[in-house]
């Protein structure tokens, strides 16, 4: 991992650790939103809502452009991915798991089921 | 997104939010790890490697056994794969960036190659 992804991905993970933020980014997945738009679902204040906003800009994960006198956001799914790949390297821990897993339930099953008869040879 | 899910994405998250933390987690991919040897690669305080093994403790990330007078700690992947999990719903939108990426890539290409000379029926 380079360094200089570092602070980037303390930013990112920062600002996925909210769950007022994961629904903002879960809203942007369905287009462009205005600020009031971002803020409307949430009962907090429009500057609590800016706050949030600046978290998920800070990190990259959103894009604000200023038309007229709205400012519109919408999703960069760039930290995304770099997040999604930090985690992958640990995937063969949670498929490893299963394996172990199903081994076990098989082995049990295996228990469970009567062993075959012999054969009539001798 | 089940709404008992969303305190322990939280605490995941901002777990993942910290260098320190991260790279405790990659030690652990390692195997089990003592206190003393999860603190000893940083310049830090032992009661500040606590804090950070509590951090990721709370989150689930890892799982603390005493043994005698040692805590041994150990990597518990099932909160990870739950935030790779929320991460792929966003897979599309890097997927579909790469896409159009491809595309306009494969464009300049061909406006780059001369047309095919036509042939000699005329």
């Amino acid at each position: 991992m380079v360094e200089l992804q570092t602070s980037q991905l303390d930013s990112i993970f920062h600002a996925l650790g909210d769950a007022t933020r994961r629904r903002m980014l879960r809203e942007l997945a369905g287009g462009e939103r205005t600020v009031g738009q971002l803020a409307e679902p949430f009962e907090i204040s429009l500057a609590a809502a800016s706050k949030h906003i600046k978290a998920l800009e800070n990190a990259g994960l959103i894009r604000r452009e200023v038309r007229g006198r709205t400012h519109v956001c919408r999703l960069d799914p760039g930290p995304l991915a770099s997040a999604h790949e930090w985690l992958s390297f640990y995937e063969r821990f949670w498929t490893d798991r299963l394996d172990v897993l199903e081994r076990l339930l098989r082995e049990e099953d295996a228990r469970k089921t009567p062993p075959p008869r012999g054969d009539d040879h001798d």
